[in-house]
């Protein structure tokens, strides 16, 4: 069922509901699902709607025009999506296949609703996997010396392949600045620890070094600062003293790909709002 | 923050929203919390709103008054609640203490807001606790070879003290049709298993011999047939081989805690609508 | 590291354990893992000890000689394998991908350690995706009215595959008797329950009807009865009101792919033992 | 039933369990539960094992004398304890009740195997509770400006009350260091964030900030360094963009509770052996 998804942000005050369901009930709008979020902390308001697209006299274009004058009045972030129209996302890996193996199986399946123009990786180990998709294969290696060239070849991909948004899927480079605020917000990366703790490298054996019990990983928006992003998603799994660094590796792979495909499937749906480094997740 | 929640069931229809949140902004009313659900399966449309008091006009009847024409219009089942009111809930258990401890704790430290106007159980073993708390304890002994006497002392002492709400604290006594009919969708029971599964007595040696891996406890209200009724809440906790039935039943006593815990401060905020035999709780 | 892996099942009694580390001290084995369980309701131990081989002074052979007489002894059930001999696996799969693309990344991945000489699907669907991996696929179509030629054919490719274990993937058929019987404890399925809620067919629907809170999956050795054979993994994840019984068929397939992983390597790594149509699961 | 509970920790090689299961042999001793752990990073042997105390022909100060030779031999750190023999525990709180009510009521009965000699408090708000359990109960005030004389009087109390083990349910002061040298290896705390994360004060606004998708408990022991002991167990729950700091306090009460429960039962039933600062769990 296609439907246009609303997604606002703004301070809260009295009567926003209000005006906007009125202007959906003017148009006859069926709204199929609705969340609403008052963040009596910092005193802002989040709000999604979905509606039928055939039950509303409008195309997208028709919608904003219809919706504007609200927004300003209330002095909104806003968009409208079209859920039939696919996100085009483009995926980056490094050696490790689990996140984008199961990535690419959920696309190829029908579960994940989007476009994966290509696959970017510094290394050439995937191109097979990938290409079986069906699906472009750019391999930009990384010179640790000079990594200038490489992420002007990546920028340069991006751009070409009109990314709306890009998954590191264990992609283990670190983004320049200038991507990050390029795509701020679209930018999406799994990380193998449960943040804040064990941000950076080698997660996994920093967790077994200190003994914690679970495991876990995050799913969040990249920004300049690493693994300091707005947080997505999140999930852990247990372990003992019998699990070293390499078995915590393997348990940790289930963990990181469905938090990863969560985190990812929010974001293609919409459903993800960022305010104040932190996330609203309409699920 | 004392607040009206607004609860509403209907037939789903294009305009609801807008009606509800225009009558509310029009009184300015200051929504804290909105939640809606629309049940594609079968066209029911489902609302919660809190409401700030101090921002609307009126009082609860005012409230009910100018809000009565909408539910006509839209045939709604509809409730609204003041959320300072306290609930009135008549706690049953039997010998085991680990769920009415429990609850006697968490109404004692402020965490659940209700009245406890009297705990009634079939044995006097935990009538120092009760009675600790400062709550009357009732004992009324059922005799299995005729339990009409019992129960008609419970339902006199559940009327006499104007019960909103009783809670099958592990009472493992099977209340009568007509108490449960006369109480529908106010008594909440926990049963020790997950259900449907290991429905009946000693869900735990069943789930024992089964070799599970996983037991757990469902928090749902009571209906004539037994075990049946709309699920609230339910929670599972991992075993191994390494359980026998009495180690599930310790590990079981902190699920069946937790879940009920939970499923009755749904109820008492008001978060819990039941159709068709299922729940939609707006957590 | 290459072990020897004892798997030992028998009546307990007192020097067991002693007998057994014995013998391996005086051959100078080297325990890396050790696993005990005394079943104190029906009164059988179980155990379960990799040793280096390469601390042995003899082959698997050997080691079977030196341990016969204490089998004996003791009335044990028992095996020892080879760490390093890969179980031969055949995967049986239906229309459905998840599952079996799961198994086959694990497997190509490294982490899986086996042979699938085989996928056998009543489908051709998922032929390319097999065959990308290298691994042949057979396509036995089953006639609803007659299955016995199906299942001829599929008996005869497991014998000429010289399976040691077959997976049913989501294979959707229920195999017959004979198959069962002359395959005991060594056919897993995945079930699409949190097993014995909702057996038979079209569970996700049985579970949106009831509506339960969390759904579930079970990995269990195939019996002649329907979903009623030993367990031997089993997860689950939340819902509520918001998920249709086709979200719950989306959100279900993370947990049977990763319950029926964890299981398949419980069995690959001879960590399960049944009795009583239970599993000892050493994990 | 009663048993002895022989607790190992060596450097590991060949022969140990031979050594150790033969010993127990020779004397008829019955093992009701045995657990072992070679940690292959760092070449230790961890084991620990219940024999019948009814099955061996001498008492624990026997069982002492006739392992010392072994113990010798392989150079082992070891304790061998009388599972009838309870542990004496001091309860340590502050004004927060959640936890010692948890751990009251479990004591009370019967779950926590163990002798509650007294409960230390620096307010006197839960001395009603704890008296009501027939448990005497210190008000020990701690001025902020010169905290020696109140530990002085913690540590008169603890001794004087021959403690075995002290729990700090919440109790929101720091020990001095030689409290903490004192006692290694027997203060447990609960901290109530998943460690490493958030340690240190208001843990919970710290995690609201920080926007994180899950909240946490760590139960651990106590050492010189703030949150940074060797954690025994650890479990979280899920929140959302509605939960504020305050919903995660009340949540994270509930895993707080089990997460230290659990802790102590552990320590209690001998289960936890320390070492490089993590822990081996055998439970």
């Amino acid at each position: 069922m296609r439907t246009f998804r609303l997604v606002i942000a703004c301070p809260d005050r009295v009567g926003i509901v209000a005006k906007v369901s009125n202007l959906l009930a003017t148009y006859n709008g069926w709204i199929t699902e609705a969340s609403h979020h008052s963040d009596l902390d910092n005193g802002w308001f989040f709000m999604r709607h979905e509606i039928r697209a055939d039950s509303l006299p409008f195309d997208l274009e028709g919608f904003r025009h219809a919706f504007a004058p609200i927004a300003r009045e209330f002095g909104m972030r806003w968009q409208v999506y079209d859920s039939a129209v696919k996100k085009r996302v483009v995926l980056m890996a490094s050696r490790e296949s689990h996140c984008l193996a199961d990535l690419l199986h959920r696309w190829h399946s029908g579960e994940l609703y989007c476009e994966i123009p290509c696959v970017i990786s510094n290394h050439d180990d995937l191109r097979s996997m990938v290409e079986w998709h069906g699906i472009p294969y750019h391999h930009v290696p990384v010179d640790p010396q000079d990594k200038t060239p490489a992420f002007a070849e990546v920028s340069r991909l991006i751009a070409e392949h009109q990314a709306d948004c890009v998954v590191l899927a264990r992609y283990m480079q670190i983004l320049p600045p200038t991507l990050c605020q390029d795509y701020a917000g679209r930018v999406i990366n799994i990380h193998h620890s449960f943040l804040p703790s064990f941000a950076g490298a080698k997660p996994y054996h920093q967790a077994a070094k200190r003994g914690v019990k679970l495991i876990g990983a995050t799913c969040h928006y990249v920004t300049e600062e690493l693994d300091a992003g707005p947080i997505i998603e999140q999930d852990v799994a247990r372990v003992t003293h019998r699990q070293q660094a390499e078995d915590m590796v393997r348990i940790g792979k289930d963990v990181e790909r469905r938090v990863l495909a969560r985190g990812l499937r929010y974001h293609l749906e919409d459903r993800v709002l960022v305010h104040d480094n932190k996330t609203v997740v309409f699920d």
